[in-house]
């Protein structure tokens, strides 16, 4: 997150969430993955959760193209709504079948506790606020995941190829394309975060910090879930 | 709008509102439409504005992927926002270029108040109700603009082919995807307003009324734009 | 609007809209009620549907509720509504009732469209953006009241006291109790707009002029209803 | 919950969620203030956190003002936001004064993943649907309570008087103008659930029915914090 020179505005934002960023980037279910010795049955209760997730991350991003004051806004919704509802899904869907998940019980599935605090708590976020509430709301899931699949990457422990049970979700997070897509946004974030009154930062990092410790949640009821 | 049969709950909505939608479907400036007589500066202040329109039409349905509550609701605003975005934007661009628009002019533009009460009145009618409310007032547009068409296409005044200037704008709305979509409309209007209660149906229809009154200000924008 | 001293950050934006500000505050619709001169079934569609603005007025005050972050926000944006639902619209009744309209008929007046088009794009505005984009909406309205009550006081056509029928209007937004009151939301506004980013200043400054503009038109309506 | 007579809409839908209903109602936590044998830290935490709460549950009848289609249903939302901001946020200050928290630490408080849960669902299903969606999202907390009230009121195993430190917080849930304010609710969600269609019950008892869940996870979050 450092750089020789001057921090960026967000990297500035995440370095006064530290604890919170360490937290769920090193989480247990991250070295699990990392490994390849994250129990199955977690990595399934994460995986189906993780589809209601995307249900509502669509729905953001549909209350992001409502929020936008620019065609160039519009389509920055439009495109991640597309990435998510025309290509995440289906990737999900299949990949939810690969472990054993079929979509009629995807489509019964009742809403955990953490989804539904994370999810709508970005969702209010973007209420209350503005456009840049929602995105840094947004930011510890599609930001994240990418710094998380890059950490992985320089983890000593970390195993990669067929004998990982989880290289698939690893590959498709350390993909050329969706790390692209999450510096993309962080450029966004940088523009737009550049200038903000000191109180307006406070505000920002406080949403910010309980949309990380709410991911941290999400990663530990999937861990929950190999015990239930 | 009538059948044999009973009308559908639809049907019965406009019937409601009936002299509201003729003063729409028949309003002066789609005579002109229909004859080609319309003065090329009332269309061009319609076209404009009609730009401007989509930007809000496309937030609009944000709020109505926002509101889903099924991955169905989901695609349905998804496809709605790529019809707007990805093509009837460009449309209206080249559209508005062949008629003397340039891409600079359409986003420097002020706001009309028509537009804006329109607009604006949709969006309101979207948050405050639910995903039912939204659509009844954007139906006017979509549903609208495929029944004045339709309308337009059976008039012994209508003037089809090259010698009516306008004739894109009818052979656009005339066209059998637009129809398509504008029944689609219909068709999850009628099962969503089935079975609501008389209280309810009373809410709709005023929105649907005062939305429709507002979109007959839209066409008396343009053509009071020819005197302008 | 100008001291000796640096003008305030809403100073600065009410003097980049002075042309629509002016032409709010000097309307024909002011000049007539400072003179006695206004035309009484003007006044009368002024006030009808000034009852439905409040009614709209309260739901951005509600919307205020929902959007503030601290207890001083959600006291503030209580004793707005407190003051409009308490107390604006008993006497907004017994105002109506003095210039002969009575509360059945307030109850079922059609909505005009400039009363659509204002309240709805204030609302919009608010749910687009944050709650100092809501307040700056909101500003023409409580702000610009007492500064046409102020600009009446000075004029040399105006005539107070029982000679003209309008004194009661004049007297209320003159009052200290009204005064101070846009005051502290002025206060409110310097302190929010202070140290704002360029970009954010013009995205509030066009809100603020297209709100204004609407304003405008809302004089306008009541204008007009002397002719109907 | 029953009567000789056919069951209201309400208890049709509270009996839909009749396990979830009962684990809420008759929590360890509750069982604890019953008795009086309530971990004092279990009490604290839990004081701490509907402090938080409160001002979400403003926010949320800010919500519902804004939501509001007439006057009756602005002044409800307005009597709500009083009862709220003017009355239980001071109750509770002085409240939390009696266990050791002062003021200073209420607006200090980080919020518990429990409390952003249930606010936030709140918020989003009055954003997602209309009225009767944030009425139904927030009948726990008003009908809940005051259920609780009376069931503890009916237990043999319940301590009421000096000898129990719960006996203010039983007896204004138990007080008439609680149980007034509560079955004010209920009728009001009797009048606005009956004809509704299948489909639209079926969605409502959904919403309930999280919103029970998350309400107990609230009760939870105070017993955990004994241990803490």
């Amino acid at each position: 997150m450092t750089t020789s020179t001057d921090p960026t505005p967000f990297a500035t934002l995440l370095s006064r969430c530290a604890p919170e960023w360490e937290a769920y980037r090193q989480h247990a279910f991250v070295r699990g993955l990392a490994a390849g010795t994250l129990p199955a049955e977690a990595f399934r209760r994460y995986l189906r959760q993780d589809y209601l997730f995307l249900v509502h991350f669509a729905r953001a991003w549909g209350l992001a193209v409502y929020k936008s004051r620019t065609i160039a806004e519009l389509r920055q919704g439009l495109d991640s709504l597309k990435a998510i509802v025309d290509l995440e899904m289906g990737l999900h869907v299949d990949y939810c079948a690969r472990w054993g998940i079929d979509e009629a019980e995807l489509e019964a599935l009742p809403e955990a506790r953490e989804t539904m605090a994370y999810t709508r708590y970005v969702l209010d976020a973007g209420h209350r606020g503005d456009l840049l509430d929602l995105h840094v709301a947004l930011a510890p899931c599609l930001v994240g995941y990418a710094d998380i699949a890059r950490w992985i990457e320089t983890q000593a422990f970390t195993v990669r190829g067929p004998a990982n049970p989880y290289e698939a979700w690893i590959a498709m997070y350390a993909s050329e394309e969706f790390q692209a897509a999450a510096q993309a946004e962080r450029d966004w974030l940088d523009a737009r975060l550049s200038g903000q009154t000191a109180g307006r930062l406070d505000g920002l990092a406080a949403t910010f910090r309980d949309a990380v410790r709410l991911e941290v949640d999400f990663w530990q009821m999937g861990l929950d879930g190999a015990g239930a």
